[in-house]
């Protein structure tokens, strides 16, 4: 029986076309983009035609705004580290969220041994901050707000604009980690007003370990990889050519696909969402019902494991996943499920259900019907829920 | 005609094997190695494959000490970043020398505004660095001793193995970056005594944009990533899967082949060396005779300017280069070529000749008459030819 991935905020497939240009690329043996010779001008040409295909996806002014990084992990360390040491001169603090990618959380724990400090505001039952605690948590040593813009556990979207605005208005640099946005939700950084926005590409069906950082015109950034003058003097290191091509395809796929993908994923998810309490009951759904990404869902499932409600899945031929992939090994409770207000034996009873464009209704079909297969056996062997039930 | 590539330190092209396990990574759809269920755990086992096949490589006493990174450029910021912070309670000052690669150079500049000093050594005439001057330099604060394996330029091997011992002895952390030697010549991080080396793939045939930090257990290190838990803990960022699995099937080819892949290219360097002085006179060899990469040349044409040859030869359909890729649209002349002594007109007619198992004899003689006929006519014009010829 063929696998079915509902795992697709850890890992998108590539798509066909993205396959292919990649495998072109590889069989055509590009030069370094920064030699001077023939080779060189057709690997540079490659390089930039990638630039405006990503620099399209984000509606950004020109090309030169986006940089390319390793991943979604670099782009929010450098833009957290890079505002960091380009703008100490003029304050030390930082505002945040408590449900930020550890990315962000850990860059910024960094930089507290430089001095800074940081001010990371709780959000609501669904994982949405209040623009106003933005605005009252700014000081005038404020020189980054940092929101995400859509959670990778819960899938709820932040009131970006509004966050925004606030730093535009108080003249602070303002970014947001976009990594499970772009290329999923419409994306358009001059409507959003974003100074700075992470993006991967595997988010959008390109390949992992690719992505980039958009650095508005004018923001004060320095790198954090030093070395050559690649990147426009923003990035060193020679480019992962061959991935920044199949980010550039993939890009280019999402603008062309983008409304007709988001319609797609957002019917799996309502038909998920619409069946799931004939299957199951006592469900938290911790994902914002309007504002959220519209393929994933966060569901805490009482009574159980969500741990072992994934690993009966898996032997059924159905991938979920119960946390943060980057977070696979640490045995703590997620720091955003506890941040929303959940217990902890809720926490550890959560599925992250994300659907993809390789998934159908009949996958939402069988995966209900595993679902209520695996928690009512789970459940059956749960003191708790006997307890809960009145049938202990 | 065939374009020859005699830039082989910019970049190499990818071997059929190594295209072909990347085609097969692109075509397998991997999922995330952090992901829990067993989609995730192939992709896992594919990113601990390519770590075994290159930790044999590098002779490492375990696949843990090697962490991938997204290129040379990463790992040596992560090896000078990461031991400052991680060590900057013991002590404050660094030992390198003038002509590393700007990933070193500017990533010691960079950690100069938190305090760091360095202490930078002179080379001689051919780019090698004195042991005893390194010795005579550390002093109670040294935490790092940071010198290059080879020269990107001139090719020249560094005395790694003396100066490891006087780090080893002064128990001060030694770091080198390998990048243009792993996988050029036999490399034994266990018979050198590096605690850190930076490599890149490309320099053994793999892809580019991808590479690794060497760091032998025990040595430590802080991250410059922070974020997820991948890479045991020591680079966050989901990994670039598809280049890594790339990089250990280049690992693999180059430890099966080193020896005889050595003679080839050295093949061809000593031909082109033995047969350059009958096409051409008033040239300066600043490569080392003995202690150099086997593939390289640096040759000082005098009277002329290199990057002319470069686009008259890049028209005859011959790459050469005339100083670090990274370095491109740079217009200051090399810091390597100042510091071994060269004149600013004889830093400006250097070429660097990088041999690649793809060049032939043939493409040693083709290039030998281009050379001759491209040099003759830029001299002809040349006031400072004439003048020094006695014919102006």
């Amino acid at each position: 029986m063929k696998y079915i991935n509902l795992d697709h905020i850890s890992s998108n497939p590539l798509l066909p076309e993205v396959k292919q240009v990649m495998i072109d690329a590889i069989n055509r043996d590009y030069h370094n983009p920064s030699s001077q010779h023939k080779a060189g001008e057709e690997a540079a040409a490659a390089l930039e035609k990638a630039r405006v295909q990503v620099a399209k996806l984000l509606n950004a002014d020109t090309p030169k705004e986006i940089v390319f990084t390793s991943g979604g992990t670099e782009a929010d360390n450098h833009a957290i580290k890079g505002v960091a040491m380009a703008n100490a001169d003029k304050g030390k603090h930082i505002v945040t969220t408590n449900v930020e990618h550890n990315a962000v959380i850990r860059s910024l724990r960094r930089i507290k041994s430089d001095g800074f400090t940081v001010t990371s505001l709780s959000v609501d039952d669904k994982g949405r901050v209040n623009p106003r605690d933005v605005a009252e948590a700014v000081t005038k040593e404020t020189i980054l707000i940092s929101v995400m813009h859509s959670n990778n556990e819960t899938g709820t979207i932040q009131p970006i604009e509004e966050i925004a605005a606030i730093a535009r208005e108080k003249k602070i640099l303002f970014h947001t980690d976009a990594v499970d946005s772009v290329g999923i939700v419409p994306f358009d950084v001059k409507k959003i007003g974003a100074d700075l926005v992470s993006f991967a590409s595997n988010t959008f069906y390109g390949p992992t370990g690719v992505g980039g950082l958009y650095i508005r015109r004018g923001a004060k950034v320095y790198p954090i990889l030093d070395g050559g003058v690649q990147e426009n003097n923003k990035r060193a290191g020679t480019e992962n050519l061959i991935g920044v091509i199949g980010m550039g395809a993939a890009a280019e796929i999402a603008v062309r696909d983008i409304d007709q993908r988001y319609a797609y994923l957002k019917g799996l998810k309502d038909k998920f969402l619409r069946e799931l309490p004939q299957v199951l009951d006592e469900v938290i759904i911790n994902t914002h019902p309007v504002h959220s990404l519209p393929h994933l869902v966060s569901a805490s499932v009482k009574y159980i494991e969500g741990e072992s409600v994934m690993l009966m899945l898996d032997d059924e031929g159905i991938g979920v996943s119960t946390r943060s992939a980057c977070a696979t090994g640490s045995l703590r409770a997620s720091h955003v499920l506890l941040s929303i207000g959940l217990s902890h034996a809720d926490a550890q009873g959560t599925l992250v259900i994300a659907f993809g464009v390789d998934n159908t209704a009949e996958d939402v079909d069988r995966f209900l019907k595993s679902l209520k297969t695996v928690v009512t056996t789970l459940r059956d062997i749960s003191p708790l829920y006997s307890k809960a039930a009145g049938r202990g």
